[in-house]
């Protein structure tokens, strides 16, 4: 058979199970009972991990989910969820246990993979494997950055963990490999990742498809390698957690090997105990194994009093309230400094800035590409707004995102503001999720569209969990002309815009472009992609009205009396739309032209604004070098696009040859003229 | 600054330029000066890693880049694309110097990045970083299968390498991890990887963010790594690779060192060689300092005829082409199987197959969900198309990808037909498109639709290369319930079906799933994306033109006499769309159903089809548990469907939730009937 379903996979065991840890088995195998779904191999196999962390190590408060020094955990393998709402229940977090008998049900907050903003403690939404382990390393980097930026002499006001548990998906995962090479050359020493080695995943026992050294692999990424020790010895655990810590220039990894299902006799060491219900028969024999006498869903008193962090997180909360204390006493501007960027709330002067710099770029008059003028916004933005952290997936010279004295962050050296991410280009969007989870930062990253691909899911990530975070995406159609097919980006600024709560935007000169920029960093709630050009884009005359249309994503540009048609454009093809309405002008064709920078934005303004862009009653025709079925939701009864790939030319001539062109743009608006009489 | 674009690296360097390698050199930066535009810097690095190989290993055939049992050389850092021209122009493919001096321009067989299909001999399109990599390990177990199948005692008719150049920006991707971790696993000793490390990546000196032992690290996958050796020294690159050649059960890594923009005094060893031309000035110094007298794209004779490799590989395969012939004399129908499997034909018999496995499909009943569905197809159709090679990254048992007796592909065992990826979607997919393009096999992949966007850059290579790969993506929308938004797939249909010369298709039941996987099959140059549900669904009557119809991708279900309105529906939402027509009959609004298990199978299809199909005055509403903005090409005014991200919970709960139901359909259509009379 293609599987090894039945393999089964049986570590030494001591076989002594600790009722803490029974307590987090029990709870799992409980709820996904009741559920009739999820997974209980993976909590029954780390609880013992589970235990050895979060009794003894993890600095958190459960009171306050939001204390800014708290470690971190995260949960990079997500299916096991009910290890984590049975830490948080256990530990004092506002998670009653109605909430876990309601496991996977809607609108609790027990959702089958755990969900930040949802479920208070928990720090990142995980599932996608090999990304919760990524957005650690990204808050890890932002703990180290935040500390070098904050921290004073006698004052560490920055200065806690970030613990990651993982099993093999995570470490099969192409990302792994990213975040981890990078974790090293950062040298996060305060990076604990422990790893559920139990030799099982879904096809079977993993020997078949997954034989790396991982403790070698992790060394070749400079990592603090420790074990294989045994994951069901609390006190190993618990001893290996200890060295770690004491790590001064290397993230650890700890092995630990367990077994799946651990303490149910018919499936520990199977891949059958991982993603269904034991059923009741085997939850009897598993209680009876493991020794575990409570009923459903009931914790003794003495277990639930051990399992209790209430006070003793209120507690270290209270000694780090003194110290920063003394730290406002001693540096009352950085703290307050400390206090605005952790709420993430922009700095006070910020819509003076913003309102200098569209008013600067709505002035620009030279043909400029959109990814330089984003690199003249970001020159601007950046004194002004310290938390911008940039960065780039090894195209800085191309993606221009830089900017004048940002400084490298590097590996065993203070600061830094700008992030070479290398060749990584899901490893940097899946970071950035860490570093805006964390706090603190307000992160960015450079690629080339077409690479959008690469970090899909992160970028849904991001939307699904609301965080501010801003891609970077130049070279953005087959205006990049010789690169060719592979790198032109036809069906990509389509494709994004479906990603819900994702703001796309597609600037088509220097004032749409720093629109955009003031936009994205406006939305607490929600990430954007800049689209951008990397060929030169004239500058678009506007009234002043009109600049201040623009952050409505969609706006006339250019209006006729009596116009009998509506041109909608996007970015670089805007320019294309108002030569083609120069052009019908000389035939006695009147055209309104639109642009459409931000379509995402567009469709959430008022149905009378809308409305009032679109025209109620014009036959609409769109123009952007991409897929060109995008505008059928605009009521477009033709359009000019691209609808296959892009070929290798200078760019002028990729253009002429896929006809986007403004004599054809007019063209097309008066056969559909004549056509529509 | 951010990147050390100024960062020099240089490594011991002998100062010997040999002809041979001079030749790419000039060629390289000749092409690139004259296109003004291109990467000069990785050809000028790895000539003598080419020379070596190109001049003394591999076992090709320039007269005949179709030849079966060639060695496979993969480009995987593609921006080198120049290196490769020069090496098929010089060895005797038909790419004349005309095409060199036309490279990166408008229909040249030289484009910005090597184009599979376009150019003889170059074997897959490279460009996106790892993804060549990738589709070596692909080839490599391609050959390895195909030998298992084929070769009998005494005739090895398939015993070919595959041989893969690649640099940093490969070795920093994530899927370079997936990838060599499987070849590790599967022990393909028959795979030969050359990595040009020379320390410089577009940022600059890679020491700042890619500090890996990658020695290490592929000794951790299980591979054989040789080296560093001098990357400029041909004699030692020839000497590694015939060490490599003797692997008997590990891939092989030989670490080249080498300098970029090796023989440019001012800009080896810098970023700056990397993307840029030399100029003028540079290139005549750079002839200088390797000894070129020959002018621009001029080759000395002498150095032509080290080159000139045609008759060489035309007499290594006639040695094949009589071994071919003695094992045809022996095995005839092997060697007729083996012809044809090679030639991607379908077995003759096909059709008769198909029409039967159509014939059984139509006439089921019972609700089943339609992965269970296309288990059924695979079971009917993998005895009947041996080429069938299967797999899942990590669900086999979700994805019901497997077959009764397909037999797990394993390292260090002959045969088998069901690839256990692991967890790695995106190795999968390029390993697939690396099959594929191997030939011999005809490869199919599942995972969860959620995660295509792993594998997206992939499957849109597949697309590009018309590539016939089948991606099974299950559980494909807010139908699989507890597991979540992170698990819910809500824009990935239509997202997926932006991407050219990609067939998605969206079944209902039973009988739209054996059409979907039968037209898969028998699309040859095009890949093809099967969304199948969880969750059980009905099966809908049809006649047996109606059965036949399915193919058009879009047809009438069920119509009614004076219907007012069309409903489109796909997949799972077909059932709710024919309850809402039986609700609305009662109510006396007669409206027809259309369904579209494949929007872009049917928009190919005739106007004339279409229309019939939509009907053309008609009120359109479509239904899909996705976007609904993606409704809007078909002109519908209005949709049900899921604009946000979904919720954990029972299925059924989370479809009423989102308000996908009959009723709501029913009142929907009312609504809109009533609003446009």
């Amino acid at each position: 058979m293609a599987g090894n379903a039945n393999d089964r996979v049986l570590r030494e065991d001591s076989g002594r199970f600790d009722p803490m840890a029974n307590a987090l088995r029990a709870l799992a195998i409980d709820a996904v009972q009741k559920a009739n779904s999820g997974h209980p191999g993976a909590p029954m196999g780390m609880a013992e991990m589970a235990t050895a962390l979060w009794g003894a190590h993890l600095r958190h408060s459960p009171g306050n989910p939001h204390w800014p020094d708290r470690d971190r955990f995260i949960l990079s393998n997500g299916h096991a969820s009910m290890l984590l709402y049975a830490l948080l229940h256990l530990t004092g977090y506002d998670l009653p246990m109605e909430e876990l008998k309601r496991f996977r049900q809607l609108h609790s907050k027990t959702p089958g993979h755990p969900e930040a903003g949802l479920t208070p403690g928990v720090e990142t939404t995980t599932g996608p494997l090999g990304q919760g382990l990524t957005n650690a390393v990204g808050m890890a980097l932002a703990e180290k950055l935040l500390g070098d930026e904050f921290n004073r002499a006698g004052h560490r006001i920055v200065d806690h963990r970030t613990y990651a548990f993982l099993g093999d998906g995570c470490l099969m995962e192409g990302i792994s490999h990213e975040a981890c090479s990078l974790a090293g050359v950062w040298r996060l020493n305060k990076l604990i990742a422990l790893y559920d080695d139990n030799g099982i995943s879904i096809d079977g026992a993993v020997a078949g498809w997954f034989r790396d050294d991982t403790a070698q692999r992790f060394a070749a990424y400079g990592w603090n390698v420790i074990g294989p020790i045994d994951g069901h010895d609390t006190a190993a655990v618990d001893r290996a957690i200890g060295q770690a810590k004491s790590s001064i220039d290397r993230p650890t990894l700890i092995v630990c090997r367990t077994t799946i299902g651990r303490g149910s006799p018919a499936r520990a060491g199977t891949a059958r105990s991982h993603g269904e219900p034991l059923g009741a028969e085997e939850i009897a024999a598993t209680r009876k194994t493991i020794g575990w006498e409570a009923g459903a869903f009931e914790i003794p008193d003495g277990v639930r009093a051990q399992w209790h962090a209430i006070e003793r997180g209120a507690a270290r909360e209270a000694v780090w309230n003194r110290a920063f204390a003394a730290y406002r006493a001693q540096h009352p501007e950085l703290a307050a400094e400390f206090e605005r960027r952790v709420a993430g709330s922009l700095p006070v002067d910020f819509r003076e800035t913003a309102a200098a710099l569209m008013a600067r770029a709505s002035q620009a008059s030279d043909a400029v590409a959109t990814r330089k003028s984003s690199q003249q916004v970001l020159a601007a933005l950046a004194p002004a707004v310290p938390e911008l952290l940039g960065g780039s997936a090894d195209l800085t010279g191309s993606n221009l995102t830089d900017f004048p004295g940002c400084g490298a962050v590097r590996g065993g050296q203070p600061g830094g503001r700008y992030i070479n991410y290398g060749v990584r280009e899901f490893g940097m969007a899946a970071i950035m999720n860490g570093i805006a989870l964390h706090g603190g930062y307000l992160p960015y990253g450079g690629t080339f569209l077409t690479f959008s691909d690469y970090s899909r899911n992160a970028i849904r990530m991001a939307a699904l969990m609301k965080l501010r975070v801003i891609h970077v995406f130049t070279h953005d159609s087959i205006g990049l002309g010789e690169d060719g097919p592979t790198h032109q980006s036809v069906e990509h600024a389509a494709s994004l815009r479906l990603i819900p709560n994702l703001d796309v935007w597609r600037p088509c000169d220097a004032a749409e472009t720093a629109v955009a920029w003031v936009h994205a960093l406006e939305q607490p709630q929600r990430p954007s992609a800049l689209l951008l050009s990397r060929q030169s884009l004239p500058a678009q005359p506007r009234t002043p009205e009109q600049v201040i249309d623009i952050q409505r994503g969609g706006y006339v540009l250019s209006d006729r009396p009596d116009a009998r048609a509506v041109i909608l454009a996007t970015g670089s093809e805007v320019a294309l739309a108002t030569a083609a309405q120069q052009l019908l002008d000389t035939q006695g064709i009147a055209v309104r032209v639109v642009s459409l920078p931000s379509s995402t934005v567009f469709d959430r303004q008022p149905k009378q604004w809308r409305e009032a862009v679109l025209g109620r009653d014009l036959p609409r025709i769109g123009i952007e070098a991409g897929v060109t079925c995008w505008w059928g939701q605009y009521g477009c009864v033709a359009a000019l696009g691209v609808d296959g790939f892009g070929e290798s030319a200078p760019a002028a001539q990729v253009y002429e040859h896929f006809g986007l062109a403004a004599h054809k743009l007019g063209e097309l608006v008066a056969a559909q003229l004549a056509a529509h009489r």
